[in-house]
């Protein structure tokens, strides 16, 4: 069962950190682990124990949703339950995810157990589950590859309808109905319409700009289907390219290609960020790339591994990664590529299939 | 100038909780400060400067939005540059919010500086931005009031459109479609679309299933519109009351404008609880009432004060709160009234005048 094997992966990293238990309280770990989706949780893993605290809202959903976990219903909150549950288990040290507890939470926590343990109890580990989630399990990756598909369907459906005139937040207004209609729980993250000038933002989110009769139209979106974030962007073309533009395309669209075809297992993600960033740098646009290559996506739209410059962690089968190279040259124009790629025992498939050449509207 | 006064506020809290700096690196507190919007920030505030921290995707934008604060472009994480500003600029205690500040967080910025004042340097000083943001000045409380007035609207077009066999998603997707067409950034929260059984969920997220034939429909929604959210929540029902339906719908209404009414000045957070909770109480269904009151709500949708039993804080001129009483129950049915409140210098304004009294589609 997989949540069986979750929980076991969970147990084996808190013991390689020298801790007995593990608290979980970041809630995207907490249902990798447990299956438990809702907002108020704190879940404790020991060698053979795993106990998930909640509040009475959530007494018939966490009970289904994290079936083989025993679920503990509380008026407190649940990290303070949850802690008391620890010191009385007699756990000598417990393990925390340092880049997910605040120092009040931590704080909060030492309150929470009596003086004798107060200061012994707690020890920071590092975000072992979230590093376990880099690598997808079967049942992750087909829900990813629906996702990533319901990211593609949906960027045909923008290309039917996109027009000069039309204002980028009606763009991103019609993309996200057309993703609720197919059933998305959300957006992963703010969608982005960058048009024109507009384009040379990265992060550009729609606004009320109007797409222009020339010019380059970003889309960069994602979709949350059953748990899982699809990422993607696409840029096209509005009316016949200005000089440079198409040459830009085309260094941006070499470099994303270039990165997708080194990804496989072993291979570092400073190596595919290289990859990406040398042709730019052929083609002297290499300044106008001013972010990293990618990034993990899963639960969250942030994940490890990070594709940046230097970056020794190798490439695992069974992650999910994004590529995604950008040129920003400000008050001319900027576009950006991006695929889901899926690594694979010998190299990396692409979940995000829509075309890449130049398209023009 | 707005700026300049929520800056001084917040020195005059620095200066209160004895630290000679302010690090500030919650993202909607980096706003309500400076006005800066990007996703990467740290602000340093001391006695007499503002230094804004952030790399080089937004320096077009942080110089336009953070007008009045220094902006400093740097390739290192902004906190760090920050943190070694800090120690640059000789200041010898530098307060940090230890409510947004994780473990790891804390670590990186004790690595930041030297040796020499590793572990002097840095001192939790609490929630300081935050609790400024509680009192809404005049800008905030009239784009509060556009974006609460945008809400009223939106659950006016729902009503025209919701007809049983639709699906909980459909009436999302319509709302959140008709909020980006009219403007909005975004949703304030996932939207909440419980009918029929489901209405018991205090949380129950839009789901495929059929609005019923009979039964009640819970819209809880709000629109993030110029950074501020809204919040409100309508129950209404579909055809004829079942037993105990319209009783508990009264109850829950009488709740809510019992707990309005009490709203003012110096009222504290546990009375305005306590106006709700006691009509319920009476009407012997308080053991389905099993949240609390309301929250404040602002740049966050969950912002302080905190409307639950025994909370002494008292409310004060500006503070914008919702009042949200619901009651569930398990295998028939809930509900819930919602507003957002405006603490005025006698009483509370509604902000969401949309209708309360027994709606049936």
């Amino acid at each position: 069962m997989t949540l069986g094997n979750r929980k076991k992966n969970a147990v084996k990293a808190a013991t390689a950190a020298k801790v007995d238990a593990l608290l979980v309280t970041h809630l995207p770990d907490v249902r990798y682990v447990s299956g438990f989706t809702g907002s108020n949780a704190a879940l404790v893993l020991t060698g053979n124990r795993a106990v998930l605290f909640t509040d009475g809202r959530y007494t018939a959903q966490a009970k289904a949703e994290a079936a083989g976990t025993r679920v503990v219903i509380e008026k407190k909150p649940a990290v303070t339950a949850a802690c008391e549950w620890i010191e009385r288990a007699g756990i000598q040290r417990c393990g925390f995810d340092a880049a997910h507890t605040t120092v009040a939470a931590l704080e909060a926590m030492r309150k929470a157990v009596t003086s004798k343990v107060r200061r012994s109890l707690f020890h920071p580990v590092g975000a072992l589950v979230a590093a376990l989630r880099e690598v997808k399990d079967a049942d992750e990756i087909s829900r990813m590859r629906v996702a990533a598909a319901l990211g593609c369907s949906l960027f045909d459906q923008m290309l039917s309808i996109i027009e000069p005139g039309m204002t980028e937040i009606a763009v991103a207004a019609e993309l996200e109905h057309q993703a609720r209609l197919a059933g998305a729980e959300g957006m992963s993250f703010d969608t982005i319409v960058a048009s024109g000038e507009r384009s040379a933002l990265p992060h550009g989110h729609a606004t009320t700009a109007k797409l222009p009769r020339q010019g380059f139209v970003t889309l960069d979106f994602g979709v949350i289907l059953d748990g899982y974030c699809s990422d993607m962007t696409r840029t096209v073309h509005m009316g016949n390219a200005l000089p440079g533009e198409h040459e830009a395309y085309d260094a941006v669209l070499e470099a994303q290609e270039a990165a997708v075809a080194v990804v496989a297992p072993g291979v570092t993600a400073g190596d595919v960020d290289e990859a990406a960033r040398s042709v730019l740098r052929r083609a002297k646009l290499d300044r106008f790339f001013t972010h990293s290559t990618g990034h993990g996506v899963g639960l969250e739209i942030h994940e490890g591994p990070r594709l940046a410059a230097k970056q020794t962690q190798p490439l695992a089968e069974g992650m999910v990664i994004t590529i995604e190279p950008g040129i920003y040259i400000p008050g001319r124009f900027g576009l950006r590529i991006e695929d889901m790629v899926l690594v694979t025992a010998t190299g990396g498939e692409v979940l995000t299939p829509s075309p890449k050449a130049w398209i023009q509207l």
